[in-house]
């Protein structure tokens, strides 16, 4: 057993993978095309891949067990990372990781977003808990960029870069989860232009740790005399330490954490209960509007929380993959061998076979979103950013939720494929599953993005940005049929017939505020339905790309074929999907609003 | 908070549900119409169902999160159970819960099955890790009714029907896990009638413990020069402690645990390693036909577990309305509340709506089983109990997988609808998410059931079980027309034709010995096509006595409603799966062949 067990739990970054999704479904050429990224090229893309792919491997992967079962540890107002963990992060800022795609004023290597995002699945897959740290940093990065003042960006943005600091999101309230609109943290100004913060928050991830000398939070509060509800919230930068005029690190402020949850899975991310005890603070961004600049790095972060999914997934697929090699159970009907691995027994061929192209069809979903937040800022027109900016919004929650509902659905197949030993924790199985759990819910739960996909992306340019889709998915239905006869072909064009039918009865419905409960009873069915079509057209495009290889003798003909075939198993086991979604979709809300206390009682 | 959780954490046994999938859809009155259990009637279930829910309620269910913590602890060679479960247990046995449905010579109740599975649903709900105990004697005293001789029905019966003792199986070896055929434990005569156990066996269920005296093991093993393979295994019974002629116990048998797993969920249950060294044992029923006996226990164990699945979705389910009718969060689009319950946002509600209909669904589908084994047993004529076993056997494998499916599932959105607080250890949610994911796993696990569902039970009478249902489920459709229109009829229709397709289909393929994979390939899609149909059509029985009752004015109309509700519910929601389900059942396995793993590497 441990010889399996080793194989298992061993990491393989997927490099091969991530670059045909980036270049052959995705399109990072046309990012390349637009000059913004001078450094970028196709060498740079192999490059950084490779290195970050051997990072995780090496470094990352070996920490993910142990950081598992010892967690991270609160004492005496202090969190202490889970051990290995402040060190792996030293070396994991020394490589220039936390830098990718900030600006090189703030020395960043400003390379694409979407490389950023395929580097990341990998850190994500060796080790989750380890990969929200960093992945928070890049949000406050991206937030300071876009909203911080020269101050603010000459002080932290280049300690944010260069991974010497961490920066921590600070949104959630006991009260105030899903509606933000209903915190009551206070920032009261001291008269020298910054504030005192006051309040207590929770759910703040990697909010207190050791790995480095300084953590910059940034928090969402209220000024005194700002309006009720979500307009009264503004956004504020407070560090652990005061930065003195010399750069050096000054005195302690008046925040710390009270305490670590226990929690379900990522045991070694401290998910930290936060006081803030008139903490010392500066304004971001513009009174009033902190949740508008917080969702700048809340939309990065939600795409970066999809790519979490698919690294689980991945993990959890490459772990059952080599169980299954390895274990041998009864006879394959393929191969006629009496004590056959059991990944030669069709059910478990199959089950490996869906989580493959699963996982392709959301990696290609939130690496698209990546092409597409690149583009929709560096596009050659105004009109062309448009478009991308459109597609960015349509994508941002479906990459989010579809893929990391991919996640908890493979991890939990991959406990499946261990059979009895996938329940027992020393076989690894069982964290992804656990760890994965997670990403359904936070940074919006999958029922927000859902209302969010229908309520604002959907109609915010008429539906525009969802009708281009529907033809762009319509042109990659007539160059199928190159490919494959008969069903592959016809499920695509039911599907994309269902993505348009829906859509349809959505804006339709949307154009009638009485019919508010009809749009949100249909948006989780929405969602999945636009997940599952959009994961098949990934896929349709993956194959087209790997024949137009093929056909040039121009790679693993093998592999190549692979592709071709990964959308095959994914038009008969998940397409079919579109009916009822469909269904669903349309289901409106008067028999769920009759559903009551009284009828659901037992 | 804490009331929330208080609150939450409480579990109230859904009686009059239980009742209703009883008497309404499962139809317990035909068993008693047998005359086989005079001490039956609708009075008696009541009070069965009642007194079983309150023992759960009172004294299992908080137990529950306590056995979570602490789990089963192994120390020196004896396992002890978690605080409190050794005095739980006793009272359970005190109380006549392991005798319901023993027969009255060794002293049961000779209680329908049917019921029992109803009144076990509970313990379950409140306690799956303490449910496994009794459940597993259960299976034991199957087992020794069947197939014991005198000196076993009358030494060793008696006291795993009072629960004096406790019952175990033991089948799994490191290398034999579905594979029994390849497990090497030997029994070797003692020339004195017994026999010698030596080997090791894994995922002993309760295999040791401090709540009782003693502990029977059935166990499988090997006799010397029996055949290779599963033909030449045979069922030992060997005791903890040997059994004097005076009823007393003798010595310690040299069998005992030598560690207990560390698991993702069920830490109460210990799940055993254990050592056979020698074991004193006697062979139960005939030399190398233990599998065929063990089947026996192994039936009963997997409508059981079924059952299991059932019990935690409904705690998970109660846990989850509780939360969602005090969280407050946001405004609800039906009652304009600015910061309503969200149980009032639609998707919310929508999520709780399809939870309770699979659930009643599974529900209504295992105590069916149990009412097919029941009149198997117990119909008046030779051809009725042929019928009704054929119904039992077709079923018993949708019943295990199907509602497990549905335990994890439920589970899975229990933890969801309560944001972040469900990833949080403390809140509760998380144990039935870790606790369910055996369910699907254990006694074979759903792949297993598949390929019995679609290579055995399927065509054991040429299709003719199969076929009866589904001119049954014809019937049922034929009569909700009175009740909806339109859509929720047209679903049923279409769902049970995809069930006739795939159904000749198989039977088609499973005649060509060249088409096993393509069998294979579609066994885990029809199982699933199977338990979404037939739940339905669970759901469509019971809308339709619901509406009996409402029109006779028997009964609480709203909750009566609800029912007829929840069938459309879970037709716009669920019954929209079969094309999916289609779909994937022909897929055939031409496609996974070919899908090697240099096809499936990164």
């Amino acid at each position: 057993m441990l010889k399996i067990l080793e194989t298992a739990m061993s990491y393989r970054a997927p490099v091969r993978d991530l670059a045909f999704a980036l270049e052959a479904v995705a399109g990072i050429d046309q990012v390349a095309a637009t000059g913004a990224f001078p450094d970028y090229d196709a060498d740079v893309m192999g490059a950084v891949l490779e290195a970050a792919g051997q990072f995780s491997e090496q470094v990352l992967a070996p920490l993910n067990r142990p950081g598992d079962l010892a967690g991270a540890k609160y004492a005496d107002g202090a969190v202490t990372a889970a051990p290995g963990f402040a060190d792996a992060y030293r070396q994991f800022a020394e490589g220039g990781w936390t830098g990718l795609t900030a600006s090189t004023e703030a020395g960043g290597q400003a390379l694409p977003k979407a490389l950023e995002l395929a580097a990341y699945e990998t850190v994500h897959a060796a080790n989750m808990a380890f990969g929200l740290c960093p992945m928070l940093s890049l949000a406050s990065i991206e937030a300071l960029e876009q909203v911080g003042n020269e101050h603010q960006k000459a002080v932290y943005l280049p300690k944010l870069v260069s991974g010497e600091w961490t920066g921590a999101m600070v949104l959630t309230e006991p009260h105030a989860g899903s509606d933000l609109g209903a915190l009551t943290t206070t920032a009261t100004p001291n008269g020298d232009g910054t504030y005192a913060l006051n309040g207590q928050k929770i759910f703040i991830t990697w909010g207190d740790h050791d790995a480095t000398d300084n953590i910059i939070h940034l928090v969402l509060a209220r000024l005194p005399d700002a309006p009720a509800g979500p307009k009264g919230i503004s956004l504020f930068l407070t560090p652990k330490f005061a930065v003195n005029a010399d750069g050096s690190l000054g005195e302690r402020n008046a925040f710390h954490p009270v305490g670590v949850e226990h929690k379900l899975g990522i045991h070694a991310s401290p998910t930290c209960v936060m006081a803030y005890e008139g903490a010392r603070a500066e304004l971001v961004g513009r009174p009033n509007e902190g949740l508008a600049h917080m969702f700048v790095m809340m939309n990065a972060a939600r795409l970066a929380v999809g790519v979490e999914g698919v690294g689980v997934a991945e993990r959890a697929y490459q772990h059952a993959l080599a169980y299954a090699l390895e274990r041998r159970q009864g006879r394959s009907v393929w191969t006629g061998e009496k004590s056959a691995p059991i990944f030669d027994h069709p059910d478990v061929r199959r089950t490996l076979g869906v989580m493959k192209a699963k996982i392709a069809a959301a990696r290609a979903i939130c690496l698209s979103t990546g092409v597409a937040a690149d583009l929709a800022s560096h596009a050659a027109t105004e009109a062309e950013r448009k478009l991308w900016k459109g597609r960015e919004d349509l994508f941002t929650p479906i990459a989010k939720a579809w893929s990391t509902d991919v996640g908890c659905e493979v991890a939990s197949l991959g406990v499946q494929v261990h059979g009895g030993m996938g329940f027992i924790e020393e076989t690894g199985a069982a964290q992804y599953y656990r760890d994965a759990r997670i990403t359904p819910i936070y940074e919006g739960t999958n029922g927000i993005q859902a209302m969010d996909l229908v309520g604002r992306k959907l109609s915010m340019d008429g539906g525009d940005s969802a009708k281009a889709l529907i033809e762009e998915m319509k042109v990659t239905l007539g160059q199928i049929d190159r490919l494959y006869a008969g069903k592959p072909v016809e499920r695509f064009a039911t599907a994309i017939e269902a993505v348009e039918d829906a859509t349809l009865w959505l804006l339709d419905a949307k154009a009638d505020p009485a019919r508010a409960a009809d749009v949100l009873a249909g948006a989780d069915a929405y969602l999945k339905l636009m997940g599952d079509v959009v994961g098949g057209w990934m896929l349709a495009k993956g194959a087209l790309a790997a024949k137009a290889r093929l056909d040039a003798g121009n790679g693993d003909p093998v592999w190549l074929q692979g592709k071709l075939d990964l959308y095959e198993l994914y038009a008969a086991n998940v397409l079919g999907h579109v009916s009822s979604r469909l269904a669903a979709v349309g289901q409106g809300g008067e028999l769920l609003q009759g559903l009551t206390v009284e009828a659901l009682a037992g």
